[in-house]
This record gives C-alpha cells, sequence and structure tokens, in this order.
C-alpha cells in the first residue's frame, strides 16, 4: 500500500522536473541568440582573455599594438592562455573530487556517532543521498542556480556564457535576479567550462543535502528520504544559491551600498546554513527517537556504536575541506587567486582552534576532554572559516575558529535541552549554528587585502558596516528559506507517505526492515525475527566458532 | 613439502622474467640509435612543441618566421611549453594517484562483502596484489605493453620517444603491433616522461589485476595467489593492454576502415573486462565456497560481514574514479584536453544513474532497495562509462549508467544461477559483463564532439557504424585474451602448487592457517585451535571485560 | 590535583612561546628594511623570475634587449611566470593535502595495532595531535624552522623574502645557521607564497609528530600527551628542520667540502628520524605494558584489534607519501621540477619492495607471510626512500626499499628482545631505524643524474664519498637531538604531572578513564564500572538484540 503512494510521489516529482525542463525554452524564445558551447575544448578562450588578469600587466590597447609588430608573440598568448585555463580547469576539478570525498567522511561521521542496528541505514542514505542529489541537480538544479547570469567563473574557467538566462523581478528600477533557466540536464550547455562549474557546485550541493540525514538518523523512512533527496538538489539547495552566487539578488546588495553585497566565499551560508536548518526542520518534524527524552524533559545521551569510525570520518572532512575552501576561488593562475594558500591555511587553523577550544571547554566544564566535541569542535571551526577563509589573516582565522568550537559546545546544549530537538550527531549546532556565525564573521573580520579580479572586501573591524549588515541580511535569508521551505516540505511528505518508521522498526533497527540488509551480519548474537534471508549454511563447529 | 613446490614456482617464474628482459637487446639491435633518455627533465621538450596544440594558433613557419624578428618570444615558448609540461604531468600524477588510491577502496568493498573470518586474508589479498603486480609490471609488463611505438602520450607528456621498440608481425602487407620490448625494469628508459606515464600505467594494471581477487575469495590459496599476482602484472594484462594503447593491432583497425580502431578511453576493456573475465575463469577453476550451492543447484546467499566497510569502499572507488577516466587525457593543456570536466561529469552521471537504477530495480523485483546492489549499480554505471567518458554527452552517460545499473543485478542473478560460478562480490558482472557494455558503448554513444590533438569518433548512433564493429572485435579478443589465457593458467597453477585450500581451512577461515593473523582478535568469542601466537597476558578481571 | 599541575604546565608552556614570540622583535631590529609580503597574491613575482628556470632558455640579457625591440612579449612573460607560479601552488598544496590525509593512515594503523579497549585512545591522540602540534607550529615553530634565510622555495614559490631572519653564530670564520626568526604566528608573513611553504612543512612536523604516539600508546596520559603535542610543533622538530632545510648549519657544510651539505629531500631524517628517535625515548621513559614482559625479559605479543583497519591505514599513507615526497620539490615547472615523475616511481617502487621482502624474510623465518609485518616492510620501504627519492634510479629505489624490508624486521626484534622497549606498533623501527638508513641512503645511491634549479647530488656508489660523511653527520646529528631532548623533556614531563596511566587504567582501559568515552559502546558484553554516562533507554526485547 505504501509503496503505491510511494511510487505515485516520485512519479509526480520526476514528472515535475520534467515539465520545469520543458517550460524552459518559453525563456529561452526571449534571449538573444545563445552563445555557442564549445564540447571540444579547443575553443574556449583565447590569448585576449589574458587583459586584466595580473594587475600592470597586458591590456587591451597592448595587444592591438602587438598585432602590427609581434605576431608570434600574440599567438603565443593563446597558449599561455590555454595554459591559464588548464591550470584552472586542474584546480577547480580536483579539489572538487576532494569535496565529493567529503560525502564519505559524512558517511562515517554520522554512522559512527549512530547505534550499530542503523549503521547500514546511516551509511546508506549518506551514500543514496549523492545519488539522488545529483539527479535533482542534474535536472533542475544546476540550471535554476547556475543558468542565469553567465558571468560566474568566466574569467577563470572561460566560455560560461552559455548561461545567460536569468529570470529577474524589476524593483525599485533594478532588476534583481531569482533563479536561472538555462542547462537543465546541461542539454543546451554542452561545453567544458560548464562542466568544471557543474561538477564543482554539485559537489557542494551534495554537502548541504547530506547534512540533514545526520540530524534525521535512525528514524527517517527510506521512502520519504529518497524523495527529500531529489527536492533538495532540485530546487531547495539551488534557488538559494542562486541568490547568493548565480548572479541573483543577495549577491546584487551592494547597489544599495551595502559593502559588496552578500559575500559567502566557499558556502557558510549556502551550502552549511543551508543544510543546518533544513536539518533542523527535519528533525522537528521527525521528532525525537525513542529513549531521547524521559517523561521530565530531560535528555538522555545514545552514545553513536563506533567513535573510531566517526574520527576517521572528521579526519576525511577536514581533508576535504582544503577543497572546499580553497577550490571556491574556481581557479589559480590570475584575477588574485594566488591567494589560494592563505585560503588553505585559513582552513588548517580554524579546524585546529576549533577542536583546540571545544577539547578545553569540555574538559574544563565535565572534566573529560570529549574526543567526540572536539571532532565537533574541527567540524564547527571548519564551517565558520569557510565564507570568511578568502577574506582573512591566519591570526584572525585562528580566532574564528575558537569562537565557533566554544559556539558548537553552547548549541548542542541549547538544541538538545532547551529547543528539545533530538539531533543524534550535532548537524544542527555544526552547520546551522556555525554556519551562521561564518557568515557574520565575513561582516566582522575581512580585512580588505584579498584583491580576486578587483574584488575587496572589509568587514566592520576593517572600516565597513554595511559589509556586515549585508551578511546578517544573507544570514536571516539563509534561515527563512531553508526552515520555512524545508518544514512545509516535511509536513506534506509526512501527509503523503509518512516521515518517519513505525516505533516497531525504531526499536528493531531500521536497517532489516527497510532496506532488507544487516550491517554486520557476523556481529549478531541472536536471532533477529523475520531474516529469512539470512545463508543457510551446513552446521559445522570450527565454522560456528571462526566466522 | 608445499613451501619447496611453492619456491620452486616462484624462482621459475622470476627466472622467465629475467630471460625475458635478458632477451631485450636482441630487438634493440634491430633498432637505430636510440633516442636520448632525460632523467632531470631539463631538455625535455621545447618550445617547437607547441605547433598544433591549440588549433588555429602557432604552426611551424610562424616559428621560422619569429627566429629573426621576435627571438625573445621564441625563447618565451620554451617556458610556455615547459609550464605546460608540468601542468600535464601534474594531472597525470594525480590523477594516478587517485586510481592508487582505488585499491583500498577494492580492498573494502571485497573484504565487507566477505566473511570476518577470512577479513584478514582477503585484505591482505587486496594489499599485496599492488606490490607483486608492480613487481611483475616493473620488471617485464611495462615494457611489454608501451615499450613499443613511443607515441602514446607524446603530445602531452614529451620525451616518450625512447620507448621505440614495438615487436610487429607482417600481415596482409601491413606490420601489425603484438608487444614492446623497450623498459624492462625501467633501465634504458630513466626519463622523467616515462616515469609519469608508469605511474599512471601501473596503477591501472593494478585495478585489474585486484578485480579476481574478490571472485575468488575466502578459498584462494595464498602461494597460488602470490605466483598469480605476478603473472597478471608481467604478461596477462600488459599483452592485451599493449594491443589497445601500445599501438598493438587493435588501435590499427583503422586501416581496414573500422572507424578510428579500437577506442577504449580509459579501460572498460583493458582494465575492467581484462579483469572481470580473469576473474570468471579463476572462480570457475576454484569452483563454489562450501556452503554455496544446495544439492539441488540453488544458491544460498552469504552475506558478507561489514556493509559499512563495503560501502566505504565504494565511495573510495567513485572518488578515485575521477582520477580513472579524466586522467586518461593524459594532460589538461592543449591537444583537446580540456575535454577532463565533460570527462569527469560524464564519470559522475554514470556512477548515480547506475546505483539509482540498480536501486530502483531491486526495489521493484525483491520489494527492498538493497543498498549493496546499489553500490554494485554505482561499480557497473562507472565501469560501463570508462572507455566512453571521453566522447559522450552528459544525458548519454547518464543513460549509459541507467543501463549498467539493471545490466548488473541481471548478471549477477545469471552467473549465481544459470552459470553457477560463485563470485562472492560480484566482480564478474560489475567488470566484466559491464566493461563489454562499455566496450561497445563507446561504438553506439560517440557523438563525434571530441576532439583529442584531431582524433574525433563516432558511434553508431551518430553516424559510424565501423567502430562499433571495431569495438565488437575489442570486445570478443578482450574475452578470448583473458578468460582463455587466465583459465589455463589457472589449471597448470593448480596442479603445480594448488589453487584452493583445503576445506578444514576454509571452514575455520584462512586467516590464520594461511597468514598466522586474525583480522579483528578481540573479537573472538572462542579459542581457535592451533592459535598459539596469541598473547599470554596474566588474567585480569578488568582487562578480560574492557579488552 | 594533577588537574592544576596540569593547567600550570600549559599555561607555563603558552607563556613561554608567547615570550619567545615577544622577543622576536630585538632580532628584527637587526635587520634591514624587510621586504614587503603580498597577501593579495597581485604583485608576487614578474616575467624576469624565468631567468635560469629552465637552461638554454632566457638569460637577464635578452630580457633587456626585448624591452626595446619586443614590449608584448615581456608583458606576456609576467603572465608566463604567474602560470608556473600557480601551478607549483597547486603542486604543492595538493602534495600538502595528502600528507595530511596520512594522519588519518597513522590513526588507523596505531589504533588497528592496539586493543579495542584503548581504541578511543589512540584515535584521539591521533587526531589532537594534529591540533595540539599545528598549534605549537602556527606560535613559535614555524618561525624557527624556516624564518632564517629566505631562500627556501623562492625560484619555485616567488615572494618568501619576507623570511630573512636567521639567527646564526659565527664559529670558523663563517656563519653557521641555529633558527629563523620570522614568523611568529605568521603576523610578519602575511603572504600567499609563505602560506604555501607553512601549510606543506606543517602537515611534515604533524608526521613526525604523530609517530611516538605510536609506539607510546595505550599507556601515554592524555595530559602529558597534550604538553609534548604542543612541545614537538613548537620547539624540538623545528630546530632540526632549520638545521636541515630552514638554511642552518647541517645544509651548509658543503662548505668544508661535504658534497652539497646534508641532503634530505623530503625528510627520511628530519620528519621520520626525528619522529623515531623521539618515540625511542618515550618509550622508554613510560616503560612497556602491562604483561608485555615476563618475569625472565621474554616478550609477549599483543595483537591489535582491528588488522583491516591497520591495512587500511597503510594504504592512505602509502597513498598520501605520493605527495610527501614528489611535493617535496615545491614546485613543478622549471628548475628541474619534472623530475617529479621519477620521485614519485621511486616511491611506488621502494614501498612495493619493501613488503615485497618483508612478506618473504617473514615467510621464510616464521612459516607465515605475516601480512602485518608486510604492511610495516612497505612503510620501511616509504621511509627509507623519502631522503633519496629525488636523486636515485627506479632499480635502485627497489634496491633501497627492499634492504629497509628486511631492516625494520631485524630492528622489530632487536628493540623488542635486545633493547627490551614496548613498541605496540613498531614505530621506532619504521621511522627511527630506516629513517636513519633513508639518510645514508642519500650518500650511497645518488647518482648525480637529478639537477634542481643546479644542485646535484653524488652518493659513494657515484663517485662523492664526502656526500655520504655530510649524509652520517646529519645521521648523527637527528639521533642525538630527538632521542637526547626529548628523554629530558619527557623526564621533565613525567615529574610534573606524570607521565603514564595507573595501572587500574592501563588494564580497565584508557578510554573511559582518559577522555570518558568508548571507542565501541554496542560491543561491550559486560557492563563496566563507572559507565554512568550510558544511556537509560527504556528496555525492549527487540532493542536488547537488535542494537
Amino acid at each position: 500500500m505504501i509503496g503505491k503512494r510511494v511510487w505515485g510521489s516520485m512519479i509526480l516529482l520526476v514528472g515535475m522536473l520534467g515539465l520545469l525542463a520543458a517550460v524552459r525554452p518559453s525563456y529561452a524564445d526571449q534571449a538573444p541568440p545563445a552563445p555557442t558551447p564549445d564540447p571540444a575544448g579547443t575553443a574556449t578562450g583565447s590569448g585576449q582573455d589574458l587583459v586584466g588578469v595580473v594587475p600592470g600587466t597586458i591590456r587591451a590597447e597592448d595587444f592591438e599594438r602587438a598585432k602590427a609588430h609581434e605576431p608570434f608573440a600574440v599567438q603565443l598568448a593563446d597558449l599561455v592562455n590555454q595554459n591559464r585555463l588548464a591550470i584552472n580547469f586542474i584546480w577547480t576539478l580536483i579539489t572538487g573530487y576532494l569535496v565529493m570525498f567529503m560525502q564519505a567522511g559524512f558517511a562515517l561521521v554520522e554512522t559512527g556517532f549512530t547505534r550499530a542496528k542503523n549503521a547500514a541505514h546511516t551509511m546508506a542514505m549518506n551514500f543514496i543521498i549523492y545519488v539522488l542529489g545529483m539527479t535533482g541537480y542534474f535536472a533542475t538544479g544546476f540550471a535554476l542556480q547556475f543558468g542565469g547570469i553567465g558571468l560566474i567563473g568566466v574569467p577563470n574557467l572561460g566560455g560560461l556564457k552559455v548561461l545567460d538566462g536569468e529570470f529577474t523581478v524589476h524593483i525599485a528600477g533594478m532588476d534583481w535576479g531569482l533563479f536561472g533557466t538555462k542547462g537543465f540536464f546541461l542539454r543546451d550547455a554542452y561545453d567544458v567550462a560548464v562542466a568544471v562549474l557543474f561538477l564543482f557546485q554539485m559537489v557542494f550541493m551534495d554537502t548541504a543535502a547530506t547534512i540533514p540525514t545526520g540530524a534525521m538518523a535512525e528514524r527517517f523512512k527510506w521512502t520519504a528520504f529518497c524523495i527529500y533527496g531529489l527536492f533538495v538538489g532540485a530546487f531547495l539547495y539551488p534557488i538559494y544559491g542562486n541568490w547568493a552566487w548565480g548572479g541573483g539578488w543577495l549577491s546584487q546588495l551592494s547597489r544599495l551600498g551595502l559593502g559588496a553585497g552578500y559575500i559567502d566565499f566557499a558556502g557558510s551560508g549556502v551550502v552549511h546554513a543551508i543544510g543546518g536548518w533544513t536539518a533542523l526542520a527535519g528533525a522537528m518534524v521527525l521528532g525525537p527517537r525513542l529513549g531521547k527524552y524521559n517523561r521530565d524533559g530531560t535528555p538522555n545521551p545514545i552514545p553513536g556504536h563506533n567513535l573510531v569510525m566517526a574520527l576517521l570520518g572528521v579526519f576525511i572532512l577536514a581533508f576535504g575541506w582544503f577543497g572546499f575552501n580553497p577550490g571556491s576561488t574556481l581557479g589559480a593562475s590570475g584575477n588574485g587567486n594566488l591567494r589560494i594558500g592563505l585560503v588553505a591555511v585559513a582552513t588548517m587553523l580554524a579546524s585546529a582552534s576549533g577542536a583546540l577550544s571545544a577539547m578545553l571547554y569540555t574538559w574544563a566544564t565535565t572534566g573529560k576532554p570529549d574526543p567526540a566535541m572536539a571532532a565537533n569542535g574541527m567540524l564547527a571551526g571548519l564551517v565558520a572559516i569557510t565564507a570568511p577563509s578568502g577574506y582573512v589573516s591566519p591570526m584572525n582565522a585562528f580566532l574564528i575558529g575558537a569562537i565557533a568550537g566554544v559556539l558548537v559546545c553552547l548549541s548542542v546544549a541549547f538544541f538538545e535541552r532547551v529547543v528539545r530537538v533530538d539531533d543524534p550527531v550535532g548537524a544542527i549546532s555544526v552547520h546551522g549554528t556555525c554556519g551562521a556565525f561564518g557568515q557574520l564573521a565575513v561582516g566582522l573580520f575581512a580585512d580588505g587585502t584579498a584583491n580576486y579580479g578587483g574584488l575587496t572586501v572589509r568587514g566592520l573591524f576593517y572600516g565597513d558596516a554595511g559589509q556586515l549588515v549585508a551578511q546578517g541580511i544573507g544570514m536571516a535569508v539563509a534561515f527563512l528559506w531553508a526552515f520555512g521551505v524545508s518544514w512545509v516540505f516535511f509536513k506534506i511528505l509526512d501527509a503523503l507517505v509518512g516521515l518517519r518508521v513505525s516505533p516497531e522498526v525504531e526499536l528493531q533497527g531500521l536497517d532489516f526492515p527497510e532496506l532488507g540488509v544487516f550491517a554486520y551480519p557476523d556481529g549478531r548474537l541472536v536471532p533477529i525475527p523475520g531474516a529469512a534471508r539470512l545463508p543457510v549454511i551446513p552446521p559445522a563447529p570450527a565454522e560456528a566458532t571462526a566466522g
């Protein structure tokens, strides 16, 4: 019975995505003749693109003059630019790969911090979210986020001009971007540069998408989870992503005199706060796990089943974050991109200071230097430095991480004891709270030294209060969008297919009832009812003991 | 007694390798004076190599003219080319590293999908295959595969001209390559560019070599495994590799009007089908595990011991595949290599659609969305996209992966129930079946948009039926070579040293009898006979419970 | 009570670091006006830096002449150099990331090779050492190591001229470097190139710092460990690092006619021997684990709890080593850096031959091919090739690894049975013994073919006995410094806060008493006293069995 509803819902969603894709041409009709994509990469960029890439070198008029007297050097410039594009492609792709690998880190953190009886389910959610989120993002998400003004990344990757279909509204005499309309299924964007951008942005979306699986673990029904996975990749994440990164209205706030507009270097807001506030909505609609709260409302700790696994996951995340933040330049050569070294160092230092302050805080308050809280402290530092990493000094990066390390401890206690939301892995505090702090931190600590193709950013401590206002707006909008829309979505989903497994399934563990497997079949000490799929092997004494 | 046979066999094999290496000079004598290797990398390539790298820029005659009027720009071209080489070196090395890391992924997938009592043995096979395969490949394999025509990679890496000793046969008025004869132990190829090629190709060989360890797990005798490891790296893999990639006859089929000759961008055939069909031969010669089949021939499922481990392995494989496919350009700058972005996106999308279609198929047919089959579906999509990834659109990549996801489910059932081969991890279906499908997919879906240094490829759906014929020949030859030669090899090995452990060892688990260790010593609940190597620690109550 | 001492010690250490930072200006006063850091990266390097980068191309006089006749080409040279810097930044950063990921490998090796009851503690040490070591290195370590002569890396990364404060002593008519004085907290070195160097060197320090945690596992008190972590990063490692790599006296030995001075390409000595000899001192001061030695002095083996985990860790280490060694060029374009391919191949081959020889040696001597010893053999080969990897042929690399694989087996037996030091994971032998061998191997096998910006190195077998003397001095100094200073440090630490946990804690396992957590809470079969933090969940039959 439930099966039919599930299939119906999935067909409905896929149908909606298809409809959206089909509707696309109506926007395209209004546009001028589209630029030509370059799937071979043999016509992407030319020597002319070198103009302005490094301050004080070749200007457009130098090019004109050289055509007459230095024709060979002008030809050579094409190859210099080819090298520049290749460098930027390599950087963006490899850092994107590292971000993709973070999915393994999330999987291990969440599975390690939950119980053995739900290990297959938690791991599988982290596996399949990559699959479903990507499918949704491929279908509509990327187009909604980046199919707008085709300027993002052009200076570094070339050729993204095919993405030129931002849908805008006209308010107060200005056009404000809402979402993009090119690139559904990448069909009108079969281009080497678009591909690089797609890969990098896909794994960012995936990071946001996987955060709620931690907060909603150990009770989230598989069918509901699958629909959620498509939804977050296809719609929820990309819209805010367009506002901040795709040429949308938040990035345009500089027109109102608010600093450089909302600035989010690598996504404390776009990725982590969106993921964290969605996690909050999901965990609230789901309700706490059985046994989490006593009758008087006091919480019981429910330790995970494998701390080694969780800490390995944190290592992988800290490793992947060296792609997440430094890769967000979308390039390494020119346009101030040599700053990647400082971005990486800021990331590294904030991870250390976050873990350190969380460990010392826990040690001081509980008497034990809980490594699980130190691990969350490292993630908190990483989340907080994500937005400001491109604009702050090493010393300030260390400071931002240290603040986040304490903040996450306070936030975990707040959500567990005051709000009474059950978040098995602390995802809401790590990504929501510290993501919001990271959004603000840009408006406080950005020191104006970075210069990405002319863009400089200064926070309050370095003279620009307007930047802090822009950051505050971005922070508030992230909360309202992610919490609001996802709360409504989860409520509808609950009504349609049910969001939560039955209490019997929850007590037994979700692995077999939901997925038909066990995480650790050899580890079971007693038979589990209904486990008919287990092997029927001729009994042998040695077999029974050694297995 | 067995020990002597083992040592004898190993000495025999090493002796054969040495002989082969010693024979080499006879070929070298026929060759013209060999090009000079460049171990310092200070004389590899020059500005002249930029000619033709990007269509429409510098031609050879421009260089000649510029020498008179723009001497500085001509000098500068040397440095532009140095940058280009460095870019291509970085790309090939780092993507090669990612492929090397896939060995860890294979280890976890295979160990997770097998039983705890064989965990050390399965893990150790995946560890030592890297060691033995590399040794064989260093001794003779690389020379046999790439010591032929020294053109592979020259446009991107420079300096490979030292590899110029292809052994050919003259048929129908043409020379057809069979194997190479330069580069044994890299002694006559001490060169920076050769080193980059060696590293990248070594890890590809390793991938093929480790595939059979999954199909042959839980019963493969260690001594036989060691000899197999040398054999696959030294001989089995490199020969077909030469035919397809080293300038051998399969790559020359274009002379007969068959498209661009057999095309295998990253090795659906060369790596995966070869590994998969070798696995089929090995598993058939070994026979099924005890308890796998009932008297009536029906199979029993034998679940692995750690699904979390297996899924982590799949993550690592999907991560490493971003090296496997995009790295197969052997470069990023020039020669159409900016296509790497589209290669990566094709890889990513096929991984998602493979997992998605396998999950939906399993869900529809068994009522449960088995994550283990979804994991195999992701691997199936990755294997299938490997050959066509360089030539197809994102949409077609998604489609290829989706087909592979269903295909692997059908193939697993076919081999388990019809052929009755016991393959604990599904390696035959993932790598053999889907590898063969990937070989064909080039001949169907290649759309002619890619242009690597002038090479374009079109499949049947884009107008060239001859390409499909070439792919079919490559597919058939891969099966005949890998299955045929390895079947004979395993039969001989079985007669010489025995391929399979005794039933007692198999029931007890292979870890202690074969290797003298346990995977999880603390996890044993009862003593195991013969475990004399275990610690004798003064008993203490707390010790006994906490350990 | 102990708590107060701990806090006192930590405050003391932090205070000392602060004092050292405060003292810094007194040196700075003596220096000429400092070069300007470039945090935006828009003024780092120019086309002029291309002079000498590739032998036989642009000379300084060519530049002068070209300014008149080829002004566009001269401008273009700036962009060629920008590409070169970006290439070198990418290479150094990504290889640095791989080295950082090795921390996860060490964590898994050490945790897998120790017992389940200490798994959280061992894992947490490997996690927190990254945090504490980095904090110490950020505060003073980097400045002491590299704040000296600002030449390291300048040819490849540009802009490191801000690091120009080496403190020297005047002996025998020459200035000999002792330590650097610029870059405390990176405050006077807010520069893109310094950042890249800092990141790469930080992860190298971290590797050295984490080695002793393996030898000291299962009994090292957390508070003492924390102080150790700061100490090694802030002082112990950087001083020898300055002598070898930061322009200090060991690197200046060429003045005395000793080859090219002490040469250590990637740190067999600087990183591994320093870590290994520190581990030796630590394990000696700590004493053996309870139950390790019988009354007659014979040792008992104490197997670790998870061999799969340990082997996964070795894979990760072998993967990360492809960053460790090849990345130590600090660049890929020009200055002979194309050699990176050969460095990577040397690394790869030595890892294989080390594992192979260790496996064969163990098989021959014990009758079983113990994969744990093969794993240590791979690490031994990697450690030994680290120093010579930049200067030797593939064949010699294979040989060096093979020697190290046997050496580590002999060394493990020597330290366990003769010296009677209890080293749970073999860290002393892998990193100390094989690190020392690697230091010597440069003086034996370096063949003079490499040419990094004009630097060539020849060992005894290729004609330069002086190089071997320099290597011997470097080896002896590494032992004296690391063992001597750390022995005194551990003795003082033992007296101040106690180095070792109580016997009760050791028997129970360190996880709960020291950290308040369990590694595997679900895996405990009986209650552990004092585990009050465990969840109080309403009992349910299904719950009890499935969890």
